[in-house]
């Protein structure tokens, strides 16, 4: 029998997903539908593909949408988080699984018993992160508590960032997702979580100074700030007991000093807009947010705000981003800080068409086991492969993929509104993701608990 | 004929208000009706007074609220200023002036045209700040137009202080009003102001780093620190062309430095809550704030993570606040760390029986006159008397009993929802207030425009 998969919303992220389906449509006999606003902009391998059919679909159609989902066996939404529950509610209407790569919202949440009760799938989370992080930590969990071992600390860090071969900024970064949550990133909520017992707090001004640095042999050092949400892992992951739960996002090493002025200077605040920004310029951008002199320069200024001295590389970060530029201007009309910030970086910090991107992920697992304390420390890094090909959809879109077929296979079965991290879910899906090159190395460490020695004050 | 004054809320800033008005009742044939939730916290001495009349009051209770207000011939609402909306609608429907304290709110905006239709006065923001405020600064703004002065510069500043005979920690500040207003000072939007200009924003983290030093005559130095609110400025006192416009709030000299230790720890936020607040020393409420270490104690993370020296007076301001203390413990269930911060400052910084609090205003008037640039700076005291009848009760509620009765008298009788900015109302009010030995004294000084060198970077 032909099984139908309907794919919604065919962004950036896509790619490997849609490649997957279409290698696997002969063998495993899939008939694959991909609903997007915009079906011009997909390539034309795609449309042209036998057992592809790409329609143009508004999902605010009800009427369109609706036929379209009841017409598959299986639903990927792809869309924007915030348009997943129309769609849920849809499957639920005419009983097809559904899986997405999105944070379980309390919406789709509330449809768990429904979904129960016909059996179906409604798996979430399961792109990179959140996705592969929970898979790939649950594995790791799960075989030290099968051995007996009690978990005494998890620690988990994910970044975005630009390949080594393609990195020749001075921040090392370059945009390889969507820039604007890079830029508020560490807003809306003081980061949780818990070093040896102790709740610990970081208000957002703090959070880029308060960093732990990570080494990924062959790749070098990283460095790491706190997301908001760790103290969230503890139920997911059943780790109520452990001393240590924190999460973080990673970046090379100096970045979160540097990215930390941007902060100082308010130009990261999303909260309010500038009535003239359009047409001023970079340097009157940054003026704004400096004291008034009627002598002094801006650099001057900024440096005697900031504390930069003479020899310091964060102010040559700062030349290197043309902020001080009097004839280079923001385009955007009523722009926030913020959004006046992400157009002066975009246009430093672009993928050109030939560079690279690359994800790294580690995890840090402490344990007691038979009365001695031990620690695994494990990592991933995927490189991009082509500019359409990237990490970033790699790692997000082949988890989905494989977990669709999974489902349609009957390998995952568990009903109800979920994330991975049932054996049943990610043992399959991992091992297939190695075979794709995305894998863990894992390294037994001493435990040292949270080793402050580490980390930068 | 006997004139009826429904005065709504017996708070601690109703002191001097009812005073007033029990003092003229005689001569001004007035009767004064107090409606209060409480009306046994009364004083014994008011409830006794022939012409008034002390009720117990449910602002809720519709049908007890209208009776009221009809009885009346105007009504005084010293309620918080969420409640007034109700009042104010009753004032409509039965045709009475109304006089608060309270900044207009958007909802009782609404009530213009009404109120107009009917020949109402709904006075609004004519206490202290607002009140003092607008009504000194427009009768200055005014005489200089009136000569044929452009404006240049507006800059205005208000405190609540300790008045110098009772300020005896090193902070030299004690709470004399709502304690968590100072708490949660500066939160909510980034402050925004024009120098010279030019747009200035400060977020809320440097907000206590970039304060403006003032000297009053026989009272020494202050600081003041940014108000969110600079610009609302342009509109309500017509100075849309001005150069410099600024709002501050005053502080003797180092505290502003002082409490910014407490915004960069984190321990001024007020939106999430600390499971486990209830019962934590002081020293583990700190230690929420910084970093883990097995070794360091609190006190020195705390001086490493704000480089604090040996020898900074810093570091006594936090002692003399016992914030080290493992005894001492926070009372408050699933405290905010705002919450968790006022509750120990309390215990230091609550006025005593026998102390006094002060109030402190100054404004600066920068402009040109037949082509040269000049500068008035005025500036007010006003020390309290009693724990009751303090300096704030004094500024706050005169002027609102003065507007009432000049209201009553029809000295005051431009309709509608309305800032006591025209000077039909200012003058007759602060002529009445310097009799009260509030009023400000002026001086003529060199117009610098925004003087940097008065700026702490």
């Amino acid at each position: 029998m032909l099984r139908k998969i309907l794919v919604l919303g065919a962004g950036k992220s896509t790619s490997y997903l849609i490649d997957y389906f279409l290698d696997k449509s002969e063998s495993e006999n899939l008939s694959i539908t991909i609903g997007d606003l915009n079906p011009e902009n997909i390539s034309k391998s795609i449309h042209q593909h036998s057992n592809c059919n790409v329609i143009h679909l508004d999902i605010f159609k009800d009427d369109d949408r609706k036929k379209a989902v009841k017409a598959a066996h299986i639903v990927v939404s792809m869309l924007p988080a915030r348009f997943h529950i129309k769609v849920a509610e849809d499957c639920i209407t005419y009983s097809k699984h559904l899986v997405t790569a999105s944070y379980v919202s309390d919406e789709i949440k509330k449809l768990d018993d429904s979904a129960k009760a016909k059996e179906l799938v409604f798996m979430n989370e399961i792109g990179l992160d959140p996705g592969i992080d929970h898979m790939s930590a649950m594995e790791v969990i799960d075989r030290i508590r099968e051995k007996g071992g009690k978990m005494l600390l998890f620690e988990s860090f994910t970044g975005g960032l630009v390949a080594p071969e393609s990195d020749d900024n001075l921040w090392n970064y370059k945009f390889t997702w969507n820039p604007r949550n890079v830029v508020v990133a560490g807003q809306g909520g003081t980061a949780k979580f818990i070093q040896e017992g102790t709740y610990k707090y970081i208000p957002y001004h703090r959070l880029f100074k308060r960093t732990e640095f990570l080494d990924i042999d062959g790749y070098g050092k990283f460095e790491a700030y706190a997301n908001r949400d760790s103290l969230w892992y503890r139920e997911a992951y059943g780790l109520q007991n452990v001393l240590t739960l924190y999460r973080g996002t990673m970046r090379r090493v100096g970045f979160s000093k540097a990215w930390n002025m941007f902060v100082q200077l308010g130009m990261t605040d999303d909260n309010y807009t500038i009535e003239n920004s359009q047409g001023m310029s970079y340097r009157e951008f940054v003026n704004l947010f400096l004291p008034y002199s009627p002598t002094d320069s801006v650099e001057l200024k900024l440096r005697h705000y900031l504390k930069i001295d003479q020899d310091d590389i964060m102010w040559g970060k700062l030349l290197e981003l043309d902020l001080f530029n009097s004839e280079k201007a923001i385009t955007l009309k009523n722009a926030t800080p913020a959004q006046g910030l992400q157009e002066i970086l975009e246009r430093s910090w672009t993928l050109k068409t030939d560079e690279k991107d690359m994800i790294v992920m580690y995890h840090k697992f402490g344990y007691e086991l038979d009365g001695i304390k031990k620690q695994i420390d494990a990592n991933m890094v995927v490189i991009g492969e082509t500019k359409t090909h990237t990490a970033m959809a790699k790692t997000v879109g082949l988890p989905v993929a494989i977990a669709t077929l999974q489902i349609l296979n009957k390998n995952i079965t568990t009903p109800g509104v979920q994330i991975p991290i049932l054996k049943e879910v990610y043992a399959p899906i991992l091992k297939e993701l190695n075979t794709f090159g995305i894998n863990f190395k894992e390294y037994q460490v001493p435990y040292l608990g949270y080793n402050p020695d580490s980390v930068a004050s």
